[in-house]
């Protein structure tokens, strides 16, 4: 039996594998361990962080717009490495390729984004604040930064903090999911490709041991995390507790409300990508639709029904299938049993996807089919739990009010969307909603790059968003100069002609 | 013997004292008790906070421009109550009628940076984020925010705080110190004159136990806090870990450098305004000198005597004196030690202030003159903690870079300014010191109102200072609504003309 | 008989009547001239430009703040002399005080914006935009400007330009329409009150003459109008062609779109106000209303006409009239030709407003009534030309493409705006439309004091709008400084430990 | 005999060459015709401006994000044709290859920041302008503008322009120079290439005729312009009297003023690059050094001469030539006449250019050595002119303040500089020169692409500068709209539940 190929660190440019503690990798496809991820210990995250502690003078010095052309050309790399790329996460991850572009199409556009850095980091400049006083502030790095990215989105998530990170000047320890770090990886090292120069951007694989040391080591200023809510609080306390800033995004259940007067199906269309859309393992995804009036939910299940019929189930790497299988087969398992909870509870399991028959040569994946829910209620499991897979419910409301209600009385706030063609009720819903992220037709409204991403309520920790102008500014440190110069004397007097030495 | 008058609570547009624990509030220039603060316990922390909550929904969706004009009201109240507010701060508080004029001056400011609102709420609004989908930001009220400020600036802090925050839509609840509570207090009584509703502005006085309740509560949305850093630090650990936003101000120990080309009679005259004034019971007071060669500091050790010498110390309503007492006798005690320790540390103990004489009428105040010493190094207590009094050290050091390594070298990165007229070394420093706030021959580079107040290291816990953009910032939660219209069908189509019921 | 009372200019701070040409001011509501308005020459344009030069360097090197709070304190002094104020509006233009008050209140808003000065004049900040070089913008003051503006909002148009204007550093000579100036002297004179120094603003009134001095005179750096288009372009072209930054707003012709779908009732009440407020002398007035099917035309004449009907005419002063006098007895005849040449266009005239029947005591008073046109066409002069009174066309259009079409077609593009409860619609109209200032369900989409207001088309000439931020860039100058300090030898060296002289 | 090559026109994505005028194009090395260029007539630049006009609606409609991605191609096409571009500036304008391959570095800087299009096209939003109003404002794409470009950057200053606009959304038609157009020629080729569609950027060679044209058309909104000052002017009247926007960038005399205290060396040797560089061709070369004191100026003399001693002159493509060939034999006819009047009008001719040698094989080339003189003076004609070659004057002044107001004096305020290490001088400076563009211890303070190129005075007509904010600024109409929604009755009742039809 042949020993598994190693996937190590990136550590001061070099890909490091010491000796140490290891998890497999697995191909959700089929089920096989196909790699094995080295955990970093305390003394590797130290080497990481000693690594981007060296790096960050010269970096932090290094003018804004040659970092910014570093992204530019990262941008040009990964547009080339594209498919090599979407593989290695198909292949770990198990979503399908096109869902794997489609990721880290955004995470390009977040690059993009961080090549606007000379424009970003503009500081605000005051004359005369008192006479002949001035006043401006510099945006300036903080020095090593660290993030802790989920297993959903392994090329989006960390291409959310680090680009912009190292673009402000900061210098980054990453430490992406141990169960898809492959894809992570090989974009870190297009990035010294790129001419990003060694130590400024570290990649450590790990666990929680990993986490833990990031959280506690004084040289690390700041984190982004996302990930579970539980582990979001957790990292914030702990990170708070030590004095740094941190920002911690967690879970979600996102509610798409379906108006009457919607085009159905175009609502339907848009919310079955949503909601199935690489297996609902996504904190944007949509496991709820409100339907506002029974005939609305009525039509609703009709259409999604017959649009789930059409649905294929197969490895990722075909693309002619819409869903791929599930992440781990642990998670196959918990999902399977918020299905079964579903119906304890007294939904209408309306579509069970638990029978879906594998592909021929694929029948170790994880593959687990659309289920669809009717008369989900709010007190149910299955109402209130990030299920985090193919699991979509429909709850029924008699109006906008009490769907609205229902929506702010849920724990999470990340995204929601309102399908509707009516003005009054789009600025309504928008307006008063306690949700960060609200789409009007559009189910899944991630910000774009240029905004930011961040829910309310228990779904973010923290008082700045990713990306975008709060990433910004979670990535730098203000200071403010105030200045006035001594008398004119000097300039007007004799003195000002120096020595007569001269 | 009479009671004492009581200092009560502020809350829901009313001054109620409920029964409870007191606390004497001292005339510091005379030693003597003359009120009694109550102190809040969990339930009036609770009413001041349900309260709060009430008054929200209204207030936030109150226009900002009539937000801003309740500001614009208030300022102009403050101007005409300027005196008796000063006359309480110095009743309590110690320091001159000048100073509390001044503190007031700049807490004006910070109401007229609130006053902008319309300006400081915009969003960003982005076209065609793809085809016929337009994104835009919000920066909504959050809903109920606390402030805890600290004795210092009983005006200034909480100015610095609350009126930005209700002007961006929020409700508040502030505890302001129990030792100096009732300009601080008079000042929100004017603000509802000013029209701010009731129960927007609420104020509770009190000590830890008020603090813990607004850090555990979950209606509470975010807290702002100035104090010492060991506190500071516990309310953001403590916040956190309740999963708030929190900003937390700490202490500082602010450096001026003197380089040997910068004018040494005005650096010493502006050296001695930030090192005495207020007693030096300011978090940006300058309490080290580092003079850059052994010629500079004998010429300003020398000017420093001469100017001390003529310095005046006795109450603070007579404004003839330089300097008032200090806040209380634990702190006139805690003062007296450190400059004892500075003593027997080594440092040479240039002018002491202790035996500064007593004016008639005040023999009980408690008044310390400015202390000077010589010699001081970073190795010494005096060095290294917050005095908090009028206690200047001069370090002696023989180059900018090894001045700028000892600031860097020290725990707190509040302040810290250089004096000289070289371009090349201002900008040397400013861009590389390691401290928030960084003043080019101004000693105390305060931010003005429509910048932010911040410092860096263990002087600040959070990742937004106060007031200006940051507090803007803080105060505010971002939402993102992405916006499509579904198809022009409806426009363009018949069914546009209404059924004819209609 | 009675010499008439003399208005005069205001330059350096004074009243000034000196001897020269004058013209009489009537109050339309009588028909009475009731004072005489001086008419400045050459030699009087140019010594209020020479005060304002004088005025310049020490009112440019005052700070931001205090120039902002002067803003304050007038907007004080205008709250406190609004009935003032507003009667000689009405005496002089004939609107009834109602409406007088909202154009003051308007005007006020634009004083408040200028209010912000401090954070509206925050330049942009580089570090490092090459090694050890920083560069930053100031948004520096021109130097003098002038202002150009129309009778029909004697108040609030000067309001838009000169407190920005001043509060940006510039000193400002305004000339105010000869037929009402008094309300605008009126506030220059509070503006001194409220402490601007005296020549920072100053008045002349004036005709032609005045205008092309202002135009012509080097000293003037920048002017804003608004008048007519065609005396805009004049004035846009002879400005220019002295090398001079103009602003030139012209005229209008404002269509509001009825949807099918809209809350008719709602519409019709809002154009009420929109077409015959101020009797239709106002560039955002609604003379067109296009209604999108004939049903919708059908329902809004009638409801039109039964509005129409419960309309009182007569003097401005009695707050019960819905409509004042016309401003002159020009005018008046001139609006009166329209209306016939409407009828013998073939348009359907449904209300005739000419025959309204004067109110006792006020026979001579240029009163018309409410007139209201169906069946209008674009080839129709009362489509085409900008009317400026009581009179409404209704056009009948087919879809909304149609009525966009020929709102694109049309000369003017100021403002417009849609009713219709159609998210989709409104997007499409808005995007799309070739309009500056578009409503919404908003009949009168003036943009408020922070955003800023400009037409599109031959409605404005220039680049930049009038108030808010466009005004801000208007009334500044960039200026761009790159800066980078000589080698650190100096900082570093002996030389830097001054001579022993010293 | 051969016919020489035709350069000719690109219109809707084509090379075109159709019959008429023409004009050659020298080689200034040898003097030699190498091509012929053709001289647009009305009808072709009006098929240039259809052609703009129909690539508009599309590209308007193109989100901001994809058009901001040509501009990141086209970057990186640039980089890989830089060789090819810079030899056809070489061999048309004649500069040495090194300053051709920093002018084309420059240009990309620009679409570089064109590339942040979607976060520069951020409008504002405003919610609650009134209760449940919103407002918000759109940068609007203007439709089809123009830029007119000089010879001395033939590839960078229509890179300031056209990048920006079409990253806005508008269409271009551009007229470079007619003596060097080729190698704009073939960027705009390469942005073809790049993704732009055909007709969005559109390339007219041609004189007078064809930029009257282009003031002329009401389908061209607006025009930039870069030239001297009396064709700025022009340019500026004529555009503003047909009623479009324009900006006109016009000549320069850029002052370097050097104190006594500076570091000569460091000054003298950024002087000679900045004097000589591109023989001085440039609107932001130093044709004037202001020494401060006598012996300032002798030691900078004295340097001056040894450094012009060691400088080459000859062909640009050998790159160990310092400086190469003047544009054309009339200009350098023009060049020598300034020569001789400035030594007719009495300042001492320190160096004389005129008799420098030809390198074999170049006899016919342009060449003219650097010039120097001392004790320039205010009146005379080579300190008033623009001579636009490697001409450089010494003024002599007593101190800074005569320095200054000399500058202040001088007809153009275009860019300026100081060499000093003193923080109040350099502060005192730049404050208060009339100049736009200012350099400490910076001899060509071009602003870097993310901020503004704009001169004072008589160097800029206009209001908004090239590039960076003011450009965007310039390419974009505003459009604010207002919205409110009607009644929430339709939300909220029963007719939202569509008809029973559904």
């Amino acid at each position: 039996m042949q020993a598994l190929p190693i996937v190590g660190h990136l550590i001061g440019g070099e890909i490091i594998t010491p000796d140490g503690r290891t998890q497999n990798v697995y191909n959700p496809a089929t089920g096989k361990a196909e790699k094995s991820v080295l955990l970093a210990d305390q003394r590797t995250v130290e080497a990481a962080i000693a690594s981007a502690q060296a790096a960050f003078p010269a970096w932090r010095n290094t003018p804004p717009l040659k970092r910014a052309r570093v992204m530019s050309n990262l941008k040009q790399l990964l547009e080339q490495h594209a498919d090599e790329i979407c593989r290695l996460i198909t292949a770990e991850h198990g979503k399908v390729l096109s869902d794997a572009m489609g990721e880290l199409q955004r995470g390009i556009e977040n690059i993009e984004y961080a090549s606007y850095a000379p424009q970003l980091l503009k500081g605000e400049h005051s004359r005369n604040v008192g006479p002949a006083i001035d006043s401006w502030s510099e945006m300036q790095a903080l020095g090593v930064v660290a993030g802790v990215t989920p297993f959903n989105f392994p090329a989006m998530v960390p291409l959310w903090m680090w680009p912009l990170a190292v673009a402000c000047g900061n210098t980054f320890v990453l430490k992406p999911s141990e169960r898809d770090p492959s894809s992570t990886l090989l974009i870190a090292r297009l990035a010294l490709q790129a001419g990003l120069p060694p130590g400024v951007l570290n990649v450590v694989n790990g666990g929680k041991e990993a986490v833990d040391v990031l959280l506690a080591d004084t040289r690390v200023q700041a984190l982004s995390f996302v990930g579970s809510t539980p582990i979001a609080q957790y990292v914030y306390a702990t990170g708070s507790a030590h004095g740094k800033r941190i920002q911690a995004l967690g879970g979600a259940k996102n509610h798409a409300v379906v108006m009457p007067d919607a085009d159905i199906a175009q609502a339907v269309s848009a919310v079955m990508g949503a909601a199935y859309g690489s297996c609902g393992e996504r904190c944007m995804a949509i496991p709820l639709l409100v339907a506002v009036g029974d005939a609305t939910a009525d039509a609703v299940i009709a259409l999604l029904k017959e649009e789930i019929s059409k649905m294929r189930v197969g490895p990722g790497t075909d693309s002619g299938n819409d869903m791929g299988p599930l992440v781990t087969r642990q998670h196959y398992d918990k999902v399977c049993g918020y299905v079964a909870q579903g119906v304890a509870e007294g939904a209408t399991l309306v579509v069970d996807g638990r029978n879906v028959a594998a592909q021929p040569g694929y029948e170790n994946g994880y593959y687990l089919g659309a289920c669809l829910f009717d008369r989900v209620k709010p007190g149910m499991k299955i109402y209130q739990d990030e299920i985090f897979g193919p699991v979509l419910g429909v709850v029924r409301a008699q109006s906008l009010q009490e769907a609205m209600d229902m929506i702010d009385a849920h724990e999470y706030g990340n995204g929601t969307c309102i399908f509707t063609r009516d003005g009054e009720a789009a600025r309504y819903f928008t307006d008063n909603i306690q949700v960060g992220m609200v789409g009007v037709n559009v189910p899944l409204p991630v910000p774009v790059a240029y905004h930011s991403f961040g829910g309310w309520k228990r779904s973010l920790f923290g008082d700045l968003g990713a990306y975008g102008p709060d990433g910004v500014r979670f990535y730098t440190r203000r200071k403010t100069i105030t200045q006035r110069w001594p008398s004119a004397g000097v300039r007007e007097g004799a003195a000002f002609s120096f020595p007569s030495a001269q």
